[in-house]
Formats: C-alpha cells, structure tokens, sequence
C-alpha cells in the first residue's frame, strides 16, 4: 500500500513541527511545504532535497497528487481563510484555536468540504483537542460534577505578543502558571469555586528598549484589561541575551479535572495531565495523527467538517483494529 | 422524544452502580433487572416499585421493548456466554475485562450482533476502556516513546478471591498500591525499565479462621504464582469487624502514562489519572455512556461487535454535536 501523501500550507514553528512529526510516522510522506513567502527562502531553512517548497499559488495544481493538507497558519487572520479554501481542493486539517469563533469556522468548512467531498478536521491540537476530548470523556462518566482546565506552565504567545505591542517594548516572553493549591483542591475533590486570580498567575520577562520608562511598561502590563488585569502578575525586566538564552522554548502544558459524585456519594476524580517541552511540536503530532483520520474518512465516502469529537479513536492509529485490540485494549 | 429504554442482566455491585447511573442520565429510563436468581430477593433489594425485577428465563419476550440491554455478568464465566447471547436480541454493552481473551469474546459477539443487526460494545470500563482509549491516543500522538500503566491504589477482587481461594482463610481483602517513586520517575520523562515488583506493592487483609496457622497462610498468599510471588507482598491479620468496618469499600484507580520525543529531543508527558472511591459505580457510569452510543449506532443501521476505539467520543455524550463544539470543545 502507497503512503499517505500529506503538504503543509504554511511555514513557521507548527510548520516545522508537522515535518518533524512525518519522519515518525512510517506510512506518511511529506510531498511538499507551501508558502506565501519566498520558496527559495523556506527551501533553504528545511535544507532537504527529497522536501519540495512551493508557492501558495501554486497550490491548486496540486490536487490530485496530495491526501491532506495539513493547515499551519495562525487562528486570528490565516486560518478562516484557508482552511476553507483548502477544503475546496483538499482533505485539510487545522488547529484553529479561537474557542469563541470555532462554531463560525467549522460552518465554513463544513459548507465547502461538503460542496467538494472533502474531509475538513478543525481545532486538533491539545486545546482545542486533546483537552477538549477529556473534557467530553469526563463529562459524560461524571454527569454529577465539575471541570476544571489549568494551563501551563507555559509559554502563551497571545500574551506574549499582547505585551510587545506596548510602546517601549523589544520583546517579550509571557509564562502562565497554574496555582498548584487550587490544581490540589480540585484533585482532592473539594470542588472548589475558583476565580479567575485563584487558578493562573502570569510572568512576564520583558526587554525594554533603551531609555523606556520601565515604571509605566510595568504598570500598562499589569493593568491590561482581560490579557492582565484579573490576574497576580509578577515583570521582570532582562537583557534581549538573557531571554533568548533562557526563554527561546515553547514549553506549555496544563490539566483537564473532572471531580464528581456517583450512587450515595462516592467520589471521583479524573485527570489528563500534559507536560511538553514544544507547543508546536506536540500539536503538529496531533495534527500529523488527525491527517490519518481524514484520509481514512474520506476514504470512506465521507465528507464534510469534523472535530476530534467525530473522530473514532482507532482511526488515528497505523495499527488495525485488530492489532488495536490486541495490543492496547 | 422518548427515553432511551434500558435493561440490566444480572444484579451484583455493577448492576446496582448502573441503577444508580441511570438516575444521573435523565435522557434514559430503566425498564427491568434481570436475574437468574429469584426476583423477589432482588426486588427486596432494589426496593423500588418503578423498577421490575424479571427472571432471567423471561429475557427474548422483552426483544422489542428494550433499546439496549447492560450486561453486569463477572467476565470469568457469566459475560463470555452472555453477551454473545444478548446479542442475538438486543443491543448490549459489557465491561468484558480479561485482556487476553478479548479477541475471542469480540468475534462471538461479532458475529451474533451482525447476524441480528444489533451492536456489541464490549469491555467499556476503565481497564479496558477509558485506560485503552487512553493508550491509544498518547500512542498516536507520541509514536516515539513508552507507555506505563499503574493500578491503585485499589482494591483487586481477583486477588482477594484467590486469598479467599486458601485453605484456613475466612475472608480476604487484597490492595494493590503503585510505587509512587516508579509513577514519578515516568512523570519526570526517564523512560525507565521497570519490572513487575518495581512497580507496584501488594497488601492483604486477612481474616483467619480459629485456629489456622496464620504464618503457612501467609507463606502461601506470598508465593503463589502470578498472582503474588512476583511482588512485594504484606500480609495482616485482622478480625472479621474490623474488615467489615474498614474494608468493605471498593476504592480503585491508576495512571496511564506515556513519555515520549519529538523533533529534536523535546520531550512530553502525557498522564491520564483516576481516583475512584468505587470501583463499580464508576465502571457503571463508563457502561451507561456506551448504552447511548450503542443505541445511536444500531439507529444509524450500524451493527456488530465494537470496542471504545471505535466510537465517535460525542456519541457518548447526551449533547448534540453543535453544543458539544460550542461547550467543551
């Protein structure tokens, strides 16, 4: 059997990740890496003759020759945009992550995939993803109970951006921080009302730019309204040496909980628990695993948007369901 | 719409949990108890005059009224020959859990459900089922790296009956307990090699009868093969009272881990983790949840033997797939 042939449409840290993350999985190939930049600039960061870079607008000559395009854009401007256009040619999949638009996207994709027979898997990475599954898990064995979701530590490139955009500011790197009493109170199923301040602290280490007023960045930060504002928030102030030599990483994480009752008050409590060192990297596996899911979806006459929510688990393994069986039930 | 209608088979601690789940799901409705002992005793237990209590020997008249039947049999003797025959009439779910002769029991149940255009959700609890879902995704998401399963601290039924099983023994109680240091050496992404005993402990509490030779007991529980003699092992003496007092609960639980690498050595952890005060009550809840999916599958023309691996996560929830991607997702 041939392998599954999967382009990227999009070249940046998610991008990288999805290359990465092919080499790992024997019965995928990467035919080639998309981009609206210059395709002789990414060739020469992906430095590998067997990986082809092409202009975006190329792309739809490319119909027949690819499986799944696996969409590495960002959620605020790429990703509306693309992942339905992408649809129209495509199997696609994305890991468009605006929790509030997700409805909106996934009415979009869903119209042109079905227009065209294609399988559109949105919002696959671990929130909205992995996350978003356990949260489903949970609460349909719990029905009595409570979620919590944590985040972090790690890196939030939202906040991270948010403060680079204050005047005075070079660069910026935002941590954010679950408050480890509250993770134990939800754990030792306590079910506790949490506030916004009471579950996440946030860091920030910040490059001033020459002569800024460190004072009034300080305070901008602290007081931005829902980036800041409802959070303990603590600034550093350190060389553009020291942040690209102690904070050029992507680590993230968090856990989802679910605490709950069951027959005359017995207690549950269920976590998923994740620790990465690369944000990218772990959702490009995500989205490499989802790529199998399409394609087999497709595959069998289906068309349409799907969510992890849609997709039967066995779907996103190389191994059969027998083998699935045998070896992990 | 009307309810979904749900039987059980057979009324030990799995059947009573899923009476009681059955209460937290208010899109279902319990239509009978079957039992092969004599339905007065059970109905004196359930002690509910919504409830019927049915002999077993009635089953196939209730073909057409029961939308899916839960099968509470013990794997050992009961669910082998049960489900495989529930099938022949009705939609049926089990918590089937002997890991090595699932693939046996899903081809029996296969082909019944297929020849009676019935679905078979077999071994939906939390291992199998939630640990194997678990499995599987941390496998598809990190195909480089190693998976780790800790059970407990819990109390194991089969090691407290092969307690029992000893000559001079009048009542038994086995825990198995995780070695935290393993559990944290995994967590912390070493990859460690672990052997059986490195991994977890076993405790018993023992009620001996008058006049058995306590010390010949405790020898034979510390070297009977498979079951203890691979393992750390305590033994305490206890009295009747105070196993009744202190021991009559069915706590369980554990973790599944998986550590694994991506690109160029970013390493992750994923952990799924339960802390359970019932064992039962939680697996009956895990059973109910699959009666709804098994009950939307069989209504979409889908029949046959099927696993947690092979369903769509939201089948199993009571929300519609726009509320699910506008709450959890």
């Amino acid at each position: 059997m041939g392998k599954i042939k999967i382009a990227i449409y999009g070249f940046g840290n998610l991008g990288k990740g999805v290359v990465e993350a092919i080499k790992q999985n024997p019965d995928m190939e990467l035919v080639a890496i998309f981009t609206r930049r210059n395709p002789a600039e990414i060739a020469s960061q992906v430095n590998n003759d067997q990986i082809s870079v092409i202009s975006a607008s190329s792309v739809s000559y490319y119909k027949s020759v690819i499986d799944v395009m696996i969409a590495c854009g960002g959620s605020a401007t790429d990703l509306p945009e693309q992942t339905p256009a992408l649809a129209k040619m495509f199997n696609v999949v994305d890991s468009f992550d605006t929790h509030a638009k997700i409805p909106e996207h996934y009415a979009r994709v869903d119209e042109e995939a079905k227009r065209a027979g294609t399988i559109g898997i949105i919002s696959c990475g671990w929130d909205p993803g992995m996350f978003s599954l356990n949260r489903l898990y949970a609460d349909v064995i719990l029905p009595k109970g409570n979620t919590y979701t944590f985040w972090g530590k790690g890196v939030s490139q939202g906040h991270s951006d948010a403060i680079r955009r204050i005047k005075g500011v070079k660069d910026a790197r935002q941590y954010t921080i679950p408050i480890e009493e509250a993770v134990n109170r939800v754990r030792n199923g306590e079910n506790p009302k949490l506030t916004t301040r009471e579950k996440h602290l946030r860091e920030c280490f910040v490059v001033a730019e020459e002569g800024a007023d460190k004072a009034k960045i300080e305070a901008e930060i602290k007081n931005m309204p829902n980036y800041f504002a409802d959070y303990d928030t603590t600034v550093h102030f350190i060389s553009e040496e020291e942040l690209l030599k102690e904070h050029s990483e992507l680590p993230h994480g968090g856990n989802v909980l679910r605490s709950g009752e069951t027959g005359n008050g017995h207690k549950h409590v269920i976590e998923y628990k994740l620790k990465l060192e690369s944000n990218p990297e772990f959702t490009a596996n995500i989205l490499v695993a989802a790529a199998r899911a399409a394609y087999r979806m497709n595959k069998n006459g289906e068309s349409g948007a799907r969510t992890m929510f849609a997709i039967p688990p066995q779907l996103l393994s190389p191994l059969s369901e027998e083998e699935l069986i045998k070896t992990l039930l």
